[in-house]
């Protein structure tokens, strides 16, 4: 794939489709998430109590709903503010950042399966696949920063380098913590999901986003 | 997060893919919408006839669909006249955003809710989680334009003050609107419904959009 | 909605949102048809030849994909064919707008109920509903493109005439042939499935665009 | 559809939204391939055991997902890359395209129709039609360059014709290498599949994208 010499073109048109495509793929993996919260259905003779109560029933399906939206929110908003400091793509850049959509593609699965397993036989299982596709995740989430910002390969001239270096610091903190959460899900499920929760909670700290 | 500069071209990109991302998560919650209406499917010897009858059956899931495509699209147009006066983004206009579009993308739940229980037992908790979510997504609708909105936060210097005062005061009338169609709901679910219809239809007269 | 004067800009922001919240709804319509196509399952001992002739037993479901994807892509080439010619939006542009899209969103239902009944009891139920949606889009379509264009309202004052002309020209001949394919339904169905797959072979020949 | 003189502004506007369009479909089928995962259900008295097991059973579902969404996102980086040298659209592109995103927005179908077949009975047919699938798609894609590049018919004038070649090479080895695929399919399912995998490793390598 040839570079072209017009840089303020060529720039425009290359990063710019990436991240539609790229915001396409998020918003849908986002907005799919709420077909895994199913209407419950009641039996003959059964009115608006039962209702209610199965309605209760469904909170790891709204529990799993909220944090895989949070997050992948998150990561839409770390994706947006990464690619303002990259100039242009490559065929590398266009790999790391399909695998970096195949994991964001497929967290519904995981959700779904959280959803369904929460507080039942099979929990622990559920969320040791949930918080490892999100370890996952963070991993090609890092393969997609470290690429273009290593030795500033991809990255504007005039980008600012303390916001460079400053992504790249919290980019760090995003795999370990997520490896915590992957093994305290082997330990005590519930611990794992409140690291989780607690690190897209962070991200509402200003400076302090993980992932 | 830093923010740039060069004034003309960061806006652009900024509010942009924000923009961008949002109309995907709108787009998609509202096609979603149709899924939710089912295929109705014969008993052996049953023809034409009963076919009508049960496509019949099925007009609180079009109705559903109505009324929510309409809401949402309404919602649509708002914030798509709301991003006309916001010249920048940041930290708290994109965790405010997630949040609103949050909203957005679990009504297809709620509507999925009515459709199932519209006319059945079970009817009043569908109305109330229908008109009690349009009551959250218009708290969290009004917080997103409060925000930038406030002192002119985030607010472009050229925009016209009079279509942002005038943005401020419909946006006003949203959630006591909600909020009386959450009351009702609990009192009389079909005049919660006529409500909310009515509050889309509102929408239809120049200058008087509810949300 | 007030309405601004620096030409350029406002155009160039204002079309743009309508048009890509345009495009997402219309892309995932059609996407969402294939879900539709159920994966048939075989009963104990069945093997191969059974999976094939299954397979076949599904061309309802390949037709309606088919038909329906078509007309879509040629409605949404429309869409972007008569938004060329717009300046600008406003209010009603934008409602007529969210009716049309209203009508393609739904689309996937009548295709549904299409693909399940073809062929069997219920038929001709199925091709009135799915004929008469049409027709009903036709006619929404219809309203989208002669509130702008009535008097040149929002038309770009260098848009060529003659291009104008031609779009509304073609525009007329879409409700009567699919009032025609409606009619078609009630008497013999599979004629008004073959107008309709003519309607969008008609549009394959250049300035022959039906809808 | 009459072609306009003012060369820039057309460009950008013309392929801009024909490229955010199949952006969308693009985005949305190789997003809702993941629908095709079905969460696992346990019978009364199991637990986490079975559920790994389970899990485990559904590697089809897995392998389908990786090599569909890697294909599709080749297909996508690919459509990205011919359209940096089309420099306008006209009535046969936009049918061709519209045929293109006709085979990928299918896709999910002969996907799923993997996952449920693979080590199964039926396992030859549901390879057979994934296979054939890939092939006509490519045979779409191919038909959607040809058009355009032909004669340098849509070509930008300023296009590098070195780039512009080094595609029709690429593109000219996607049907003969999936016909291979859709042979290798009747005699031995797996080789098929690893050759449509070892396809998209190859596009891993630069240069080198088959499609």
């Amino acid at each position: 794939m040839s570079t072209d010499q017009n840089g303020t073109t060529t720039r425009g048109r290359d990063t710019d489709r990436l991240e539609t495509f790229s915001d396409g793929v998020i918003a849908i993996a986002i907005t799919l998430l709420v077909l895994e919260v199913r209407v419950p259905h009641l039996e003959e003779g059964e009115g608006g109590a039962e209702l209610w109560e199965q309605l209760g029933h469904l909170w790891p399906s709204y529990l799993g709903y909220l944090i895989s939206f949070v997050t992948i929110g998150i990561m839409w908003a770390n994706h947006h503010e990464i690619f303002r400091h990259i100039a242009r793509t490559n065929h590398y850049l266009i790999l790391s950042n399909t695998l970096f959509l195949l994991c964001i593609g497929f967290l519904p699965f995981p959700t779904a399966l959280l959803a369904e397993y929460l507080g039942k036989e099979g929990e622990r299982v559920a969320v040791v696949v949930y918080s490892g596709w999100f370890l996952v995740t963070a991993l090609a989430y890092n393969f997609l920063w470290r690429y273009p910002s290593h030795a500033r390969r991809l990255i504007a001239p005039d980008a600012d380098t303390s916001a460079v270096d400053s992504i790249t610091r919290r980019f760090r903190l995003g795999p370990p913590s997520y490896l915590l959460a992957f093994v305290l899900a082997w330990i005590y499920p519930p611990a794992s999901l409140a690291l989780i929760a607690l690190l897209a909670l962070l991200y509402t700290l200003p400076n302090a986003a993980v992932e």
